[in-house]
Parts: structure tokens; sequence; C-alpha cells
């Protein structure tokens, strides 16, 4: 690489990181986020169609444009960050042409406006957050999914016959054990159909209801306890750290009390011996 | 001002802070309550309802001498105290001229009752401590409503056409969402008409379902946490310093030991060498 | 009292609490529980119905007599106990005459089973920490209380005139708006049809759910909070008292040790002045 | 036992328990659920309903044997194992023959998934914790069930006779409260019609509503505790012990001093008697 090139370099990463041209992208993304609302209201397409259609395609151009400068500034490093590609993401959804099958993209150009979740440190603290209780779950997350295909597998089986259209398929059982599971319209709408037809179904849904709110709230519980411990170490660890501290201040003096009589209990007898 | 303003101004306060007419003003608040109550019934209003309009217009002058007196006692200070502007506002209500479009603000007056929150120093505390738990949550609440307008702005691009009642503004979208995450009717009521239509709509309603459920949950560990530590905090603090009070108190005694021995040292040296 | 009678009461209590006749008490409410259980079955109440109330009449007999029995050992100490109240009053609920209006009652002597609850010690102990819950609740339910009021008058006012049967009077609000808290129905069931006369009722009720819901959680959190806390300060007493036994020991350990030396410089200087 | 039937026996445990053999029985599994989740699909039954049933009696005899091989290794010790018996029920599940009232049971071949979770550790760590927050859970579980059983037997004889869908029997009322508990369309489904009947049902329902959402609260708010306290406990204690390590050098090091000062003093008591 050249000199020159690593200059033109890191101009266009002044430019790029500089605070306003962060303001202006973020104020680029409100605006979005307005126009890509009002673009849903059949009065504002009338009146302004042409308008919002235009001013969405310019403030995509310069995303496009900011985003090809990071990844010029950044190169490799680009991809370190998970936030670099969320907004790469985000963006290229709506570079994809959204014809055909692939009409239900238009809609998901709106998810740029989650680039403000990147963009504001806040947010990004808030989100961080959020996933870092993940992995925690994990293997709670894991024996639910195996309840769950076992329970779909079984319904399937026991009622799938009978209520096609809630248990006619694993897929359909699974989403109407979900259904369950939030414990909507469970009873007058699943349960007692299903039970004029096999009046002990209340056996395979109750435990099912029983088991899914105990282990979820096994699973917040350990949320809650993971969160309130960490903050909660911290506080005892500076106040762990303090009475060792004036354990060690204590222990400092003593020892330096005990050379002194040390000291003197040798002048002592060095005297002696000097008599 | 002169000296008879001023006398006149004490014996307002002293007549506005004095503890019997604070309790005949929540006498009032309670009578008024109960007024606006049985104003509701058509029987009570058959049988007095001259009476009871009487009873609330009274009441409320007194409110309106009541709050006149406080503006007039303490000047600029009034509108400090946020709980002024509250009572000042709930008494205001009564006062606009409750026809056409704004007679919606008649049925309002009854919020004057809330002035017994005012008023009871209990009440305004436990309002003080649910109104502390709202800054701490702003990030997180900013988040959600980010959320919220990305998934109403897609469900209206989507299933607007199709269901206009439920999604065909982004005012309805959001409401529907609300119910959603409320769980309320979410697929017996909303889910399965629209998956009939868009089979795979449950993609986009799982996944919000889960999205919020999991965000208002840590929006709501969040509030516990803080309200745990705030109060743990204390306590630790309380243990804390007395554990500094106690290392304090043995490093006092040991350097004063220390002096002891030292001045030992030098009473003995002083001798060897006075010999 | 004479000393015969003296010596029959202490007979008497003897009876009472042997633990043999608690045991037999216990046995005689499950049992009881069982026939009212059965008297509920038709075929029960056909083949053995007769057979069912005799039981019922000969337990209860049971019970009079030993309430009977505890009211003349114990004498007025027996109102002082609220579990004696309890048992008084779910077995006297059985003694008035079930006719007419009030044949209602005759339902309610299954309330009986409850004596279990008083019976047990374990679950006196849980009742009573369930019980000791309610206390800290106090200001936070009557803030709620008071909410509900404000709101179920301003619910009737505006939409009583259109859907009486949901919030014709101030009872039907406010049990329309606890059905509405508990999330049951409340968009699709009431808020949506409310919504098609007057279209911006929404502006009165997301903002009552999220409301009571924040209110009726920080309910939640005020009693896990004092929950965790009287459980957390005796650990960290204990650990507060072992400190300050650690730093009481070595205060006395210093001190002691000062005595000596100081004791030492005293004899030096004794010493001193005798040469 | 002859020496030949212990070596015998050691290779068939070295076998059972070699790695290799427990990954290939976790593969069997994963397997033989897709094989399960296929079954119940029509377009896979007829394109290999003869394969699937062969590979799922294939994988059944591997079970068998693998079960039958740790049988003979174990001997007694086999049942002790809480996850042994457990793998036994769900493999032998398979081989009752499901034929007439039994036929349910060919569904619950799908429960041999759950092996799963014996299988692999941190699975059978996440539901030992779960089961281990269950004890802690009797006394309150028994007094749900009580609270139950009274309101069950109250309302069937309340409102046994005008909804026998409802509450006809003890067994209909327990599932009715139960819904009701869950709060699924428990006012516009059930309670709404009761009081068209009876209008007073309201004092029935909503204390049931707030006696059982009450008591499952503090269920759940007992887990919590104790789940924060157990990992709360461990913290201290370390926090404790450090405490009083500290303390206990500080007072070694203080007798040591005070050693070193009582000998000098003896030292020089001995030398003034010298002198």
């Amino acid at each position: 690489m050249t000199a020159g090139q690593s200059a033109w370099r890191e101009k266009l990463r002044a430019l790029v990181e500089h605070p306003r041209s962060q303001r202006i992208i973020m104020t680029l993304i409100v605006i979005n986020a307005v126009v890509l609302g009002l673009e849903t209201s059949a009065t504002a397409r009338e009146a302004a169609g042409e308008l919002l259609r235009v001013l969405d395609s310019l403030i995509l151009a310069v995303f496009v444009l900011e985003l090809g400068a990071k990844i010029l500034v950044h190169g490799r490093r680009f991809v370190r960050d998970p936030w670099n590609i969320f907004d790469f993401l985000v963006v290229a959804v709506a570079l994809v042409p959204a014809t055909g099958n692939l009409s239900v993209l238009r809609a998901l150009r709106v998810l740029r406006v989650m680039r403000l979740v990147s963009g504001i440190p806040s947010m990004r603290r808030v989100v961080g957050a959020l996933l870092s209780a993940i992995p925690g779950m994990g293997s709670i997350v894991a024996l639910l999914a195996l309840v769950y295909y076992v329970f779909a597998v079984i319904a399937t089986r026991l009622y799938g016959a009978s209520f096609p259209e809630w248990f006619g398929t694993i897929g359909a059982s699974s989403y109407s054990l979900f259904q369950i599971m939030t414990l909507e319209s469970w009873s007058m709408g699943i349960v007692r159909p299903v039970m004029e037809t096999y009046p002990i179904a209340w056996l395979f849904f109750v435990p099912f209801i029983m088991l899914t709110s105990f282990t979820v709230l096994n699973l917040f519980i350990g949320i809650i306890v993971d969160a309130m411990q960490s903050q909660h170490q911290s506080e005892v660890e500076a106040e762990r750290e303090q009475a060792h501290a004036d354990a060690e201040a204590i222990l400092a003096e003593l020892r330096s009390l005990r050379q002194e009589v040390t000291e003197m209990r040798q002048e002592r007898r060095s005297e002696d011996q000097g008599q």
C-alpha cells in the first residue's frame, strides 16, 4: 500500500467517523423511518408518493455510500464487528430486487430503522445486555425444545386424525402447543372441543401447560438470578476488597510494631552484652 | 411587599397548612368521590340529582378557594412542587366548559379524587417509588418502541390490504400488535385467520411474541434488580461502615501502642546516653 | 372456681390436646371432605345418600363437641387465637338453618375442610407467611383501589349509555375493568366493540392496562424484595456479628498487649528511679 | 460368581460404558426422533412407511439390548439410579402390545426421545435443578390443592345443576377452575354466562382468581428466593471465610508480638534479679 493510498484512507476514516457524519446518518434514519411509515398510508401516497419514493432512494444511496466507505476504511476488520454485519444486512435487503416471491422483502426495508440501535451507544448496550442473557438459557431452551417435539409428535398421533387443522402435522401441532403454552384460548378454543371427542384429553394438555409453565418460569428465574448476581458480585467484591485492605493495613502496622519491639530487644541485648 | 401584606399572607398560610384544614379537604375529597359515584346511578340522580349537583359545585368551590389561597401563599414556588400542578390540573378540568367536543371532560371530573394521593404522605411516597422506576426503563422502552414501529410498518405492508380492520394503518397495526403482545386472542382471534390467507404469517407473529415477551421480561427484571439493589446497597453500606469502623478502632489502638513502644525505646536510649 | 372444677377442666384439656385426639379430628376432617365430595355426585347420593348425610351429621357433632370443649377449657383466651375463631366460623356455618336465601350456606359447609390448615402446623406456617405479605401491600393496594374507582366512574360516564351490560353501573364497570386487567378478552371481547362506537376508546383502555399492570407488577416486586430481604437480613447479620466478634477479639488482644507494654514501661521507670 | 463370569461382565461393562457406544446410542436416539416424526406425516408414510417401521424396530432392538446389558452389568444397582428406571420405562412402553384400549401407548413411543436428557450430562443437571425446586413447594402446593378441592365442591353444589358441562361434577369443576386460574376466557367464556343466572357469582370467582393468583405468585417467589439464596449463600460464605482468615492472621501476628514483649519483660526481670 502506498503512502498516498493510506493518507486517502485516513481522510475517509476521519470523514466517516466524524461526530457530525454520525449525526447526519442518525437524522437520515429517522427521516427514513417517517418516510417508510408514510408510504403505508394511502392518503400520503396519493399526495406525495413520488416524493416519498425519491427520498427513500436518496437516503438508501447515502447508506450504501456510507457502508462502502466503512468497508474501504476498515477492510477485513469490518466483518469483525457484528453491528457492521447487522447494518450491512438491513441495507442490503433494500437492494435485492423485490419481485415475485421476494416481494415480501419490500416490507422488510423498514428494518433499516433498526440501524438507530447500532448507531446509539446506550441502545447497543441494552441490546448487548439482552443478548448476554441468552447463552445461559441454552440447555433449558434445548430441554424445552425436546419436550415440545415429544408433545407435538404425541399430539399429532393422538389428535391429528380428528382435528387436522390444529394437530394435522407436527408443524400444526407445534403452533397449537405454542398457543396453548401462551394460554390463549387453550381451553374454550382447543381443549374443550378436543375433550368432546377424547374425554381424557385434559390428561395430555393440563400436564403440558404445567410442565412448560414451570420450565419457562425456571428459565426466567435463571435470568433474574444471573442478572442479580452479576450486579451483586461487583458490590460484594468491592466490600471484600475494602475489608481485605483494612486487614492488610492492620497487619502492616502490626509488623512494623513487632519490628520495633524486636529491635528494642536486640538493642537491650547488645547493651547488656556491652555492659 | 408591606409588613401588613406579609402578616396577612402568614395568617393565610397558617390557615391553609393547618392540619385541621388538611383533614377537612381530605374529607371533602372523599365526599366528592361518593357524590361523583352516585351521579353515575340513574336511581340516585332521580332521587337527589339536584342535591348531588349542588354538593359537587360547593366542594369544587372550596377546592378552587384552597388552591387560590395556596397560590397566593406560595407565589412562584407553587409551580415547583409537581403535586401542586397535579392538584391544579385535576381541579381546573372541572372549570373548563364541558360542551360539544369537550363533553368528555365532564367524565374526567372524577380525577379530582386522585387528590387523595397528593394529600396523604404515604400515598405520595408509593407514587414517588413507582415513578422512580421509570427513568431506569428509558432505553429499553425506547428499544421496545422502535421494535414496535418496525413490526407495525411491516404488518401494515404485508397484511394491511387483506385485513384492513386489524392492520389497515400503522395505528391499527400498533393496537393489534399491543393486543397480540398481551396474548389476548392472538392466535384464535388474529393469527389463525391471517394464516388462512398467508400460511407463513406465524413466522412474523411468533417471533414478535417471543421478542416482545423477552424484552418486557427484561424490563421487569431490570426493575426488580434495581429495587433489590437499592434496598441491598444501604444494608451492605451499613455493614461496610461497621467493618471499617472496627478496623479504624484497631488501627488507632495499634498506633497508640506503637507510640508507647517508640517512647519507651527513646526513654531507654536517652537513659543509656545519660548513663 | 372450685378445685373440683379446675381438676375437671384439666382433664378435659388433657383430652382435647392429646395428640391422639388431634389425629382423630384430622382423620374425621379428611373423611368429612370425602363425604362432602361424594354428596355432589348423583350416583353416590342414590347409592348411599342417607349414609352420607348421617356421617356428615355425626362428624359435625364431634366438631361441635370438640369446639365446645375447647371453649370450656380456654375460656376467654379461646378468641385470642385467630385459628380458633376460624375453626368456630367454619363449623358454625353448618349449624345455620340453610333455607330460603341462606341455602347457599349449605354449599359452604365444605369450608370445614379448611380446618386441615389450622390443624397441621406446617400449613399454618405457610398461611401465616402468605398473610404476612399483606400488610406491606397496604398503601399500594389502596392506590390501586383509588385508580380503579376513578377509572370505573369515568368508564360508566363515557360508555355506560352505549354498553350497559359492561359499563352500566360502577359495579359493572369495576367487574369489566377487572376482566380487562386480567387481559381476558380485553380487546376482541370488549375494547374493539367499544371502539366501533367510540373510535378513541383505546386512549382510555390501553393506558388503564399499562397503569394497572405496572402497579400490580410493582406490588409483586415489593413482595419479592421483602421476602428476599428478610431472608437476606439474617444472613448478613450473622456475617456482621462474626466480623464484629473478630474485631472485638483483636481489640481485646491489643489492649492486653498495651497493658503489658505500659506495665513494663512503668517497671523500668520505677527501677530507674530506684537505681 | 466364577472368575470367568466376572471377566465377561467386565468386558460388557467396558463396551456399554465406552464413550463411542454412548455416542452411537445418542445418534440412534436422534435418528429415532426423526423417524418417529416422519411417521406422523402421511406423505412420508406413503413414500417409505415400511423403511421407517423397520428402522424404528431396529433402533428399539438396540435399545433393548443396551438396557439388557446394563442390567446384566449393574445387577441390583441398576434400579438405584432413577435415570436408569426412566430409560427402562420409556423403552418398555414400546414393547407393550398396543392394541385396543392401549393403542394410545403407540403414541407414547416418542417418549424414547427423552432419553437424550438422560444421556447428556448438562441436560441431566438442568432437569435435576428443576426437580430440586419441587420439594420446597410441598406445603404450598398442598394448600393450593386443598383450596382447589373446597372451591370445586362449592362450585359443583352452587352451579352444577345449571351448568352441568362446566360444573357438573367435581372433576368438571376442577378443570373449569384450572381454566379460570389460567385466566383463559374466565369472564367472557364462563363467569359472565354464569352471572346471567346467578348475578352474584362474581363473589365466588373473583376471590378465587385473587386467592389462587396470590398463592401461585407466592409459590413462584418462594422458588426465586430459594434459587437466589443458595447462589448467594456460597458467595457470602466465601466472603466470611476470607474476613475470618484475615482476622486470624492479625490475631496470630498479635499473639506472637505479645509473646515477644512478654519474653523481653521476663529477660529484663531476670537480668534485674541477676544485677
